[in-house]
């Protein structure tokens, strides 16, 4: 019962993201890192939200991505989980779903521009899309090679999952980030807010232009980091 | 009383459609068939769903589509899954419904195509449009012709129910297949999504390509058939 | 305490408008007739829908539109239920909403089109679209003139409110009719999915016919007339 | 004690905006004035919206914009509060959302027409859309300079927060206006539904013309100001 609190905190988060409606059936999964004891806790796959217990969740080795404690097998995106972390050290807790506005933006292979405060509240840059997998990515290690696309992006752009909360993997759907799991839950939430406005704001304006660095640097760093001044001390 | 179990399950599969926000008021129906006594069952028509109790569900004769056992009549749309039952062998239920995204699809009059892994994670092809039933095709067995027009296009275009579990009948709505009536209703409720999805991709991306074969298979058959690996054992 | 059955029914029939999400706030109202007593029933003005109570509705007079009965203002609109109750004969519900499905065609000045057999298992023909009033008709007499621009377009255009059970008044919103307060609610809620899904086919499809008579003949005669055979006998 | 009943107010209508669905999250504050204590309230910054208690709300002095009373932070955006309320000498309540559809329209930096009644019953005017704060607006007292923008955009173009009760903040999201708290959150609600009819009204009719003044003069008129006559006594 070496991870109890780890369980408890991802369990929670997994029926959180199904309540939120972010996640329908059993369509989205939610893990979190202990790195200390070098593992994350994730959901397990093809089980509804309802029958999960923080004993049902499956704990991953950070080492080889083998399981290490779990009766049920892992989310079988547990390999693109485990990748990211692997990669991404700072990283502590990813979540992906299918929701439906962000999901469109992959299908239609575009990212989600920074188009007002609501996106820059939440994210530093655009929501990227990444490339397609290729066939071979796709035919052999589908699911670690969905992390590897992911780490190359965010690599190759300088980006870091702290202000590049959320990433659209291209004709596939959403991943979320976040200091917990918790918080990794409530980026997936904004991100499908987000994803809404900006759809909305392309029907109404047609080709919209980003805002300004000035007033989007305004909005993140209101909200993050050491200069943040919303919300109580 | 031979056909407890199937009412049961039926009347069940009727609730959770209306449940679920697909069939407003009365539209929408679940059949499901009991092929070792011929027959199947169907919802009584036009009979509100909180009304209803497995009692109340009417069994159809799979030789001829006579009613067999029910004391309401059987829902209008009785003839189509008559039709889809005797000539479909493997199928075992049916659900008709008007969903709004779905039906937008049919109203258009065009398939709902293969835009990400949401839609291959349900369906193995498109799906299909079929075309509008003739004026003789309306006017004469108009329920039984819906059931033989899907029927048609199936087999000309080497379609099984199996991979492609629905079916926009066009200019009217969508009929949904599964391996149960619980199983039905799901693909009814995902269709639903996928085409929601569906639409909006286009508004974002315009003319979007489907998605390649490899990736559709990969998403299919990691949920569907003997190599599946999604859920547990 | 002559009309305690038609105000309970109208009451209820105002509840159900709200709890079915056509009417936020007080946006909307129902009336119903009673031809024999020569008066309608029609929601007090302003008035939230759960402090709606059977007395607190108020009973109008068919010969010339005064409160016959009542201690609150009738709804503002009640000129425009007074005349058509008044010039169609056979009218025995009015309901009045800005649902937004079914105003934005209002606004858009265009009538909703038959595109699909959710349409035809409803109405009978396309929903139509009044022209605007003029100045002169608006700023005298406004909810009357209300009334006589409907009635002007059904009878030029030789529609009844039986086979056309709704109506939207340019730039304004829609008008749904029943042969009962409840069926009038009903076909109000129709109306707004019927909207929806007309919405998202042009979406979908661009400039898309409308069906052809013979599959909405046969749509709403399944449904309507001495020929129905939906539902229980 | 001084405040309570201002207090008890703010909190009140905080919670009925979240309610309403119109601030997820912490997305959302709610302000009213007491002029002849020469204070408002103000929701305290990022406390969850359940957590809110009257003693827990924010007492901000009128004359220098200073916290009065109150051991939380109050909301970031109290300057702006703070301005409009120095600035707009009867108004009385403020609501900052970041509606969906509202929201929209700001991010396309468009002002929402007058495209029918629903609006005019809300609003006397289009509800408009500010120009962008310039970078060093952004840069120095950004949440002071929003208020500025409103209130120079409102006086050159004579507006007042009576018959303009809510305006889109450009690149952000919308304020709303009113005579009490309570009647501040209803205007941020209907604005919310007559952005989302003007947007389908746009998808449906393209470029829809503004209705005429008449028409827009009875709708209001009918509603606010001495002659109204729409609800009781």
């Amino acid at each position: 019962m070496m991870y109890e609190k780890l369980k408890a905190e991802v369990c929670s988060a997994n029926k959180e993201l199904h309540a939120l409606g972010l996640a329908p059936f059993t369509w989205g999964n939610v893990s979190a890192v202990d790195r200390e004891n070098g593992v994350f806790a994730i959901k397990p796959s093809g089980v509804a939200y309802d029958k999960l217990t923080p004993e049902s969740m499956v704990i991953i080795s950070l080492k080889d991505g083998s399981v290490v404690e779990g009766e049920f097998n892992p989310s079988s995106d547990t390999p693109t989980h485990y990748y990211l972390y692997k990669e991404f050290g700072k990283l502590n807790a990813v979540v992906h779903t299918h929701s439906v506005n962000a999901s469109a933006f992959a299908q239609a292979g575009r990212p989600i521009l920074r188009y007002g405060t609501t996106h820059a509240d939440f994210s530093y840059t655009e929501v990227p899309c990444t490339p397609a997998l290729t066939e071979e990515e796709v035919k052999t290690e589908y699911e670690l090679n969905t992390g590897k696309v992911i780490v190359k992006y965010f690599n190759e752009n300088n980006l870091d999952t702290d202000s590049t909360p959320a990433v659209l993997v291209r004709s596939h759907a959403p991943f979320a980030f976040g200091k917990t799991a918790s918080d990794a839950v409530h980026n997936a939430a904004v991100l499908e807010i987000v994803a809404e406005m900006a759809l909305k704001t392309e029907i109404i304006g047609g080709k919209v232009a980003e805002i300004d660095n000035y007033l989007s640097d305004k909005h993140y760093f209101r909200k993050h980091g050491k200069d943040a001044y919303y919300g109580q001390k």
